[in-house]
């Protein structure tokens, strides 16, 4: 009897997805577009790392800049990404996808243009929603963050990271699109290199920031598609600098 | 000694508008657009009208919802625009663009696409920059707005709407752009009826809303650009309803 209400929920949820699916490919109309389900994660932000050390003293959901590159000893480690920042591990830029891939289970997407559907929008911050995203030769970090700066008001960040250096970064320009019910937001900029970490970024506010009734007119059922797009912003050779 | 000090001042205020004339343009490159400096207008909250009766529970700076339908006696007559709320003015909806540019000398400008420049972004909330937008056979408010949602926390709200029925304004479709510094923003949206009051509108977040980090972002010297077009969303015809 549990086998077969076991089978009866898995049903429902496959259902659910390709429902999601369905709805985020008749926002983002484009043929070919690869829609990609994200669930969130909890930030274990009181975990004992450097990151985490630094951030004893602020108060609940408000998350301060956290300052890798003065934790950082040896400039040749990075340490794991900032959204995951109770991770203790380090290790090279070039093994940073295979870590997140294999310890985290974060999703890698392959293609220039794909949809970001985050779900359980409703969640208490704070709250990440993290993707991979493999483009023009390059793997980028996509971060949608639910975080209160104001406490009680919680807000959406959403950025891109490249996974390379600043000037590797410079060389590519993200847009992230939310279009639904009549309403178009658009934000295009030249992606921050994980090297600089997320945290800095959003508290400086420089993505996409959405308070949460706008996230509301832009959601659908609970889940919010976000249409990403990558492009060379520069004829210079990327390859060179690596 | 007094004149030639006054035309001393004059002639650097010139000086001084022929520069933020030509940094936008420079950051609106499109050849032909129109580049109007706005002013800001502090809102004059505590005025006795119908509109400020609603608000004097409200804490300082924190403009609630104001139901001008439930006011409104007479459904034919319109009282003066929200943001100029200290006006006791009714009239019909023909007459509103006189009454704008007549008592509040608020400016009317011609063409699809414009680019609106508002100065002295620094200023405390609550503030108003404000501006008549003909196109398409029909007159548009813009209206960007300084205000403090959470205490201590101003953020900028910009909205357009017709003047004329919300039947009218959903044959259009408005597009509001930040572009500097290797950053774009853009929101798109069909524009609500001078009818819906403009605080309610803020209030829902149904606007481009930014961040004060977002808008020195975009911001250039204290001045803030905004591309602004509006299209035909329909094939409709607009005047079949007036």
């Amino acid at each position: 009897m549990l086998f077969f209400t076991q089978c009866f929920g898995a049903v429902l949820d496959l259902i659910h997805l390709r429902f999601q699916h369905y709805k985020a490919k008749r926002v983002f109309s484009a043929a070919g577009q690869l829609v990609c389900v994200v669930n969130p994660t909890h930030s274990l932000k009181y975990a004992p790392t450097r990151c985490a050390a630094a951030q004893t003293s602020t108060e609940q959901g408000v998350l301060p800049p956290c300052h890798h590159h003065e934790a950082v000893y040896d400039p040749q480690l990075v340490p794991c990404m900032c959204p995951l920042f109770s991770c203790p591990w380090e290790g090279h830029l070039e093994v940073v996808v295979s870590h997140l891939r294999q310890t985290h289970h974060i999703n890698i997407l392959q293609g220039a243009e794909i949809v970001f559907l985050a779900t359980d929008m409703h969640l208490p911050a704070p709250t990440d929603w993290i993707i991979m995203h493999s483009c023009l030769g390059h793997q980028f970090l996509l971060v949608l963050r639910k975080q209160e700066k104001y406490e009680g008001h919680p807000q959406f960040f959403a950025t891109m990271m490249l996974i390379g250096t600043p000037t590797q970064a410079d060389n590519f320009t993200y847009r992230l699109e939310l279009n639904r019910n009549q309403r178009r937001l658009k934000w295009e900029a030249t992606p921050r290199s994980v090297l600089e970490c997320v945290d800095s970024v959003i508290s400086d506010g420089d993505c996409l920031v959405l308070n949460t009734s706008l996230a509301q007119l832009f959601s659908d059922n609970g889940s919010l598609a976000i249409g990403i797009a990558i492009t060379t912003s520069k004829v210079h050779n990327a390859e060179a600098d690596m």
